[in-house]
Parts: C-alpha cells; structure tokens; sequence
C-alpha cells in the first residue's frame, strides 16, 4: 500500500572533522522517502525554492516518488548547516534559514487523501496537523518529531499525538517530553498521551518499542566508521513506516520487522553523506544486513 | 563443572534518594558468586575479618558455595559506602576502608586449583593474577575490572588480559582503557590484547559481546522501579561464567545464552538492596524471566 510523508525538504550544508559539503540534499522528508521507497510507492508533500536543482527532482524520481505534493515555488529552498565533533553523536547547528519553508501551507492533491499509511517527518506539529487533517481516515500513522517543538509547540505536539497510531522519537526528546531518566518509564508515559505506539531512537544503543501489549528491543549495527549521522532517524522512521506499507499488516511480527528494517537503512544511510548511500542500495544489500541483525540479536530458548 | 570465584567481600552501606541500610553484605566476589550459584557449584577464595557475621556464612553456605578457601582473620571486614542520586546510574563513593583486604594474600586450598572454570571478579589484578598462577589449566577464564585499576594498576592489567578467555567491563571502562568513544571499535581494540572475548556492559541499553567470530547484541530488561544497582555488574558476570560452567561448553550458541542469563540475573538483583531479592529466587523465576528477553528481542526472517 502507498505512503505519504510530509516534512522538510533542505539543501544541507555539512561539516565533520574529515570531510565538509555544501548544498546536499536534506530534509526530514527527503531522507523519509527515499528509505521508504524500498519497500512501498511515495507521495511526497513539501516545497522547494526556484533554486532547488533538477539532480535532486530526478534522484526522487529514480526512487519512483511522486511528486505531484511537492510545492516549486519562487525564492530560495530552506537550508541547514551543522557541524558534527569527533564523537560524532555531538551535533551543532550553524545556521538555519527557512526561506520558502517559512510560508509552507501543506495542500495535498486530491489523489493523495485516501493514502492509506502516513508518516509526518519532523515539521512543525501544526503542519502536521494541517497534513492529517487532509487526510480521509488513513489505516496507520507515524508521526517524529524534535526537542524544538517539545520546547515551542508542546501544545500543537500533544493535539497530535492523540490523532497518530506511533510517535517516533529519539531518546533526548522522550527525556524532555516526560521530564523523566528512565526511558522504560517515559516510553510508557508516551502511551497514555495517545499513540498505540512508542519508538524511542538510541543511536548507538539502538531502539525501544513500546506498545500496551509488546515490547520490543533492537540493537544497533555495529558501525566502526560512521562517516555523517545526518537524517539518520528519518531515514529509520521512513522504512519503518515503508515496510508496515509494504505488508498491509500491523501486528507484532510486523512491527519488529519494521523496527529491523528502519535499522537496516539507518545504518547504511549514515555510510555516506547526504543520501549517497541509498542512492547503490539493493534489496539484496538490505536482505544481507537484516540478516547479520538477526545472527546478532538472535538466541536459542532456554 | 564448578567454578571458582575470588573477589571482594565487602559489609557495605548504601543509600538511595528513598532508602538506606548498612553492613549489607557486598563485594563482588559475594554477589558473584550467589548469582553463579544457580548454575553451578562454586568455590570461594577471599578474605573477612572475625567482625563477619555469621548470618552471612550461612548465606553463602545456602547456596552451596564452599567456603574452603575464605580467610577468616583477626580484625574488621572490608566497608564500602556509596550514595546514589535520583538517577541511579549516578554513584557515588562515600568511603572505602581496606581493613583486612589490605594484606590479603589470596592461597587456594589444593583441592580448587583444578576447577575447570574461573571468575576473577574485581579486585587489583596483581591479585587476580595471583590466583591464575595457583591454578592447573583452567578450561576457561573470565575476569572484570574497574576504573581504578585501568588508572593505578594498567601494567598488572594489560599482563591479566593475555591469561584470561574473557574480559568483562562497562562501557565507560572500555571507552577510558581503549581512549575510544565507539564502543564498537573499543570492544574490538580489546579482543587485540588478549582476550579471546569480551562483553561490554551498558547499564539501561544491555550488553555487546565481541568474539573474533562473533558480535551479540542484548537488550536490558526494562525494569521500571531500581532499588539498588549495586552489584548487578558482579552478578552478570557471575551468572555468565556460571552458566558456561555448567553447560561445558564455550560455543556461540552457549555464549549467547549465558549472556542473557546473566542479564536475567543482574535484571532480579537491582530489585532489592543486597542480595535480598537472590535469596528467594527460583529456577522458575530465572525461566521466566529468559523468556521475556527472548519475547523482547526476537524477531522472525525477513
């Protein structure tokens, strides 16, 4: 079955202490999309300035997303620049200029209200919102989000949280939306503000999903060489929500593959700058690495 | 097959943001060796001072640990106190007095020196190595050890690490014994000074074992309520070695269960102060408990 994904779409400019790129394809629903069109067919909702280059239209074309939610308007595409330390968990934003984004009125095509599964890619919640609301009774929704809006915007994020089936968020932000240390408990005190689900991203430490009847606990590829984290989540939260598409089921079997399959495409993604990596992928590669995460998770019954 | 445990034994007192108690019986070699107990027989090498209670011999004497090679000698048992914050990952050490340890000369009683199995839980690894050389041929060897002696003690250590099968640690030891923030490159920098294997231990994100042909990532099991960590490390690395010493056998497949058992045994262990919650442990809870992990971190093929 299809999915929308709204979100941003950012030209990024990224610097790491062996390597630095300008003008690289970004964005929350960038990232969401192309990991998720391994698995199921995209409608993709964002703008883009005039500025926007045609490599980037064709790379989400090549990746069979549709593109008739995408807004080109005039003016310059939002950007981003962040810098990452040698431990590269420690990230810091440069510089953010919302150009066209600063406008950005969500409006879907017609065809795109009976999308079946939705994922809303970190974006202002109000536009989230905007989004769903377009929406015509969608089977399954997974929504991220980010520390800024939990700041800014907490009421507009917990409205949302009561109209989605999953939240995804990193582990930072579950800390802060609770104002609690122990993610077991904060996992489960994002279930009673509304979705049926909670992922909870560890990075390295891998992820939590938490749900009132399963919980779920997936490792992390063990990277040696992460060469930019950048989109990372997206990119998890994208094939989670692309694999659920994909099989049209959402019970427990489902979910863990899902989580699997988030992982599988995260960890690849973060190989490469910007979406480089993805851009070689196989079905192949992605059944090979689900694999090693099932030799590395996997014991017998007691 | 049985095991051999040496250690420390320690009376401790603890305090946490709700409770408090002293003269706990503590000490790695004590936890230890209870959590091995539940696998396989154990002898135990250490010291006390005439100070130790009696109620504590016959703790361990409840769970079968034979006692041939505990000192028991003129003066006052080793002490520890510590403090936790809210956050119980924080610990702080409030006081330490040596008190008998200070001149403890470990000496095997000849009937141990040919237990098959080995746990060297942490104490200065001069005296670790010590107890390695009054031995016949171990079948396999797993030593712990702490911040401390990476600082103070890096020689004697490094000398431990090419005698031993299996390092056991936590994160933030591997990271300071390695200079590495990636534990994965950590665990494998480790595996290069001697140890055929190593588990890295995370605290709330599980544990990482590294072998040259094998990587196993488990979870942690969620508790929500933690009434005291001390001594979870211990017990993990108790039941690990305990339960390899039972099955026999050093392969993947028994390597990956002695993991979880000793994540099961650690998970039961910080639900009381002490040893409190072993002392009315069963088989039945321990079963029970295996099988949750593998609820929480199974999933079928792709």
């Amino acid at each position: 079955m299809s999915l929308l994904i709204t979100g941003s779409i950012a030209l990024d400019s990224v610097k790491t202490p062996v390597e630095e790129h300008h003008d690289l394809l970004g964005g929350s629903a960038s990232y969401a999309s192309v990991a998720a069109s391994f698995f199921t067919p995209v409608n993709l909702v964002g703008i883009v300035g005039s500025d926007f280059p045609k490599q980037y239209l064709d790379l989400y074309q090549k990746h069979h997303i549709n593109l008739d939610g995408l807004q080109v308007v005039e003016g310059k595409t939002f950007r981003w620049s962040g810098e990452y330390e040698w431990d590269l968990n420690k990230r810091r934003t440069l510089s953010v200029a919302l150009n066209v984004f600063e406008t950005f009125q969500p409006k879907l095509p017609a065809r795109y209200s009976k999308t079946p599964y939705v994922f809303l890619a970190n974006i202002a919640p109000t536009l989230q919102l905007h989004v769903l609301s377009q929406m015509d009774r969608p089977k399954f929704v997974v929504a991220d989000t980010m520390d800024l809006w939990i700041e800014i915007a907490r009421e507009a994020l917990q409205k949302l949280m009561k109209k989605i089936d999953c939240l995804v968020l990193n582990e930072g932000e579950a800390r802060e939306l609770i104002k609690e240390t122990s993610l077991i408990k904060a996992g489960r005190a994002l279930l009673k503000m509304g979705p049926k689900y909670v992922v909870i991203k560890k990075g390295e430490h891998g992820c939590l999903l938490f749900g009132n009847d399963i919980f779920f606990s997936a490792p992390a590829y063990p990277l040696e060489d992460i060469h930019d984290p950048t989109g990372a989540g997206d990119c998890f939260a994208g094939a989670f929500t692309g694999y659920l598409a994909k099989t049209g089921r959402i019970d427990h079997d489902a979910l863990r593959k899902a989580v699997i399959y988030g992982s599988v495409i995260a960890s690849y993604n973060v190989e490469s700058f910007s979406l480089r990596r993805l851009q070689t992928l196989t079905q192949k590669d992605i059944a090979d690495r689900y694999d090693v995460f099932r030799q590395m998770s996997h014991f017998e019954l007691g």
